[in-house]
């Protein structure tokens, strides 16, 4: 992660005046973008519209019986294949370096397959042990800032979520090791390894190692690998990640973690595949799950997206696509944040090389206020804590940008207002203090 | 339903020299039929391929962005809307009369919604009672032959099953209201309530009133209703079922029921759209663990059956033309069963005006036997017993014959090899019988 490394100085050395001024300045500028009225929502990571037109060759229609011969001659239209189509399979090899038959084909939502995941731990356990419902204080691993929706999965079954640290690098895994050495109640870890949502950053090779290395004292420890940006380069120098599924075979250590992707920031959020990476016998004690809840994945879109993507490669041409449309607008944001905000110190951000988010921290104790003063000027952020587990973010400092939905027209003035409501706070703040 | 109401007289009051010589015939004819290599499966209630083709239509390509908004403006290709399209809604509601804002959109399998809906069961619980996993002992009702994949649910979470019998009007009501009258541990029922998998019968208007009117002493009672074949009528003279939904909200009772359908025997098994409807409690409960879950159901199927079918009614017309291709297939199998068993009186079997399944009932002690014959003459059945809580037809009697998916002739040679082996093995229990 490339962050400006700016300290918090200049602003913070300025002299009351000084302050006074930018915050009336700052006020002014917000009441004037407030008179427009703007309504814009960049709350989530939803790809825009130009994406998803580069993905409608998937929508092509599908006629001759022939068409919808599975590689095994099996009729694709019809009941069966609970792990889903070889050559689907192939492609998630491809972009997530799994082997085909460790990959499992879901629906058209990865989270859902994380949801079952840690549902069949609840109800059933791992590794042969005792169903995590019939133990008593379970705990989750949860590096944060980090995805939402992962915390929220933890938080339905009552899993006790224990914040670490991140770092440039990854997860503090100093403070991994030492956790998960002694306590038998730690039982796993949310990982988004590549362009992590929301820092951005990439695990290092020695941070994936670790991970791999790990000895938990939980022989039901299951490390979530969710590998959602494992494509989505933004750059000529994206950043690269170790391995983990090779890691483990070295170490031995493969029935600790599954692995999570899908085609939804590839061809459509709604409407994609998704799949689950797993050891040998994580594979055959998901099989059953899966097995007894359903027939099957919907093999006729795998077979639509086999056709459109071909193999890996397909993926990574598409992508290119993904990346002309979404540099200018991770462009936009960094111009903003760098023109408006990095001489006075007051704030952070990543530099991201791929993936959807661009992290703000803002000074401490002012992400909700900024998130609050964008929304009653007609701009929704992601919600100032989410990305936390409780939603507590404790520094309350972090903010998710989420560039890539909103037209460059429309990102520019939410960046614009972004930007006078960082300083407003701020100067607030630091007047506030000062009385 | 319609069983041919013969007694088992006329073989077993045949004396032992006539048993003999239709066992030596019998075995010949086995033989014979062995010879000829036959490799059929009838063991599932797969549509054809010319049922398939019939829904081709859902498969036309889509391309302009117009096509994908929803009635709400919302882009169809992206996240959101975890229910599901209102079109869509609205169609199930014509199926299956429950209202429109009832009902909850899946993906392609109505199982993977009554297992994740068995699920919340077991890790949250029902009705504000304790999760089914911190209570002891938890029952389910289960009438019989019945859906084996339901029962692997139960199974699958440790779920005690307490078989029920199957009457002509539906399950036995007087067990099921005794059994939930006092018994708390007792959390629910599966129904097949339309042309019954696999009896075919479809449930009497009592039965369905005295569902709604059932006063469980555990207040977590969850009647699993799988109205998998509404729509699924084979004659001039359908079967017609009594609104549950409806008489639910007569006697105020509408939180004992859980609602399932899909069209998976309407387009296609692998890709068609499935739907889940509940009360006002259930849906609000349900729709936590959902949105936890996942962002929301494959919107673009949605729209593409909605493209097709329109409205109920295109939905009707198009169950016209799986009638005609299906209603020849369950001719041939009631004359093979009417011509070669009838006279003999060892066996009765069903009569269905619709759905997959025909039900056939041997002698005592001959299901496996007849099974296991099939098998090694090259046509597999579903596994004998397999109708059944635990595989366990107490009577070794029952068979279910699924002729939806061979061609006409393979039917045919099927239904050949069948009867003869329901002879056969009559013939050999008879002769034993009188050593």
């Amino acid at each position: 992660m490339n962050t400006t490394s700016k300290s918090y100085g200049k602003m913070t050395s300025m002299n009351i005046d000084e302050i006074i001024k930018i915050n009336k300045d700052s006020k002014r500028e917000y009441e004037d973008i407030k008179a427009k009225n703007l309504k814009l929502n960049m709350a989530r990571g939803k790809p825009c519209a130009e994406q998803l037109d580069l993905a409608l060759g998937v929508l092509e229609s599908l006629h001759a019986r022939t068409e919808f011969d599975g590689s095994d001659g099996d009729d694709s239209r019809n009941y069966g294949v609970w792990d889903g189509l070889e050559e689907m399979r192939n492609i998630f090899s491809g972009m997530t370096g799994i082997p085909a038959d460790s990959l499992i084909l879901g629906n058209n939502s990865s989270l859902a397959m994380m949801f079952d995941s840690i549902s069949k731990g609840y109800t059933h356990g791992y590794s042969g042990c005792e169903a995590w419902c019939k133990q008593s204080n379970v705990k989750f691993l949860c590096p944060s800032p980090g995805y939402d929706r992962h915390f929220a999965i933890t938080e339905y079954f009552g899993i006790e979520m224990i914040p670490i640290p991140m770092l440039k690098t990854g997860p503090d895994m100093d403070i991994i090791e030492r956790l998960v050495a002694n306590d038998t109640s730690i039982k796993g870890c949310w990982c988004v390894p590549k362009y992590s949502n929301p820092t951005g950053i990439t695990y290092s090779d020695e941070v994936v190692e670790r991970f791999a290395k790990l000895k938990p004292a939980a022989k039901d420890f299951i490390i979530m690998w969710d590998n959602a940006y494992c494509v989505h380069d933004l750059s000529d120098t994206p950043d690269t990640l170790l391995n983990l599924f090779d890691e483990c075979v070295k170490y031995g250590t493969e029935d600790n973690v599954l692995y999570f992707a899908s085609t939804s920031k590839i061809s459509f959020p709604g409407a994609g595949v998704a799949a689950l990476g797993a050891s040998k016998n994580n594979y055959s004690d998901l099989q059953k799950m899966l097995q007894t809840r359903s027939i099957g994945p919907d093999k006729l879109n795998q077979l639509r997206h086999i056709r459109f993507l071909h193999d890996v490669d397909g993926v990574k041409n598409l992508m290119q696509g993904h990346r002309g449309i979404l540099e200018p607008k991770f462009d936009i944001v960094k111009d903003y944040l760098n023109n408006e905000l990095s001489e006075l110190g007051i704030a952070n951000w990543s530099n991201p090389q791929g993936g959807y988010f661009i992290n703000l921290d803002v000074m401490n104790g002012c992400a909700k206020r900024v998130v609050e003063l964008c929304k009653n000027a007609g701009v929704i952020l992601t919600d100032a804590g989410a990305t936390f587990p409780y939603s507590l973010d404790p520094n309350d400092s972090n903010i998710r940008i989420a560039p890539t939905f909103p037209v460059l027209d429309e990102l520019s003035q939410a960046m614009e207002l972004l930007c006078v409501c960082v300083k407003l706070a701020a100067s607030d703040k630091l007047m506030s203090d000062r009385v």
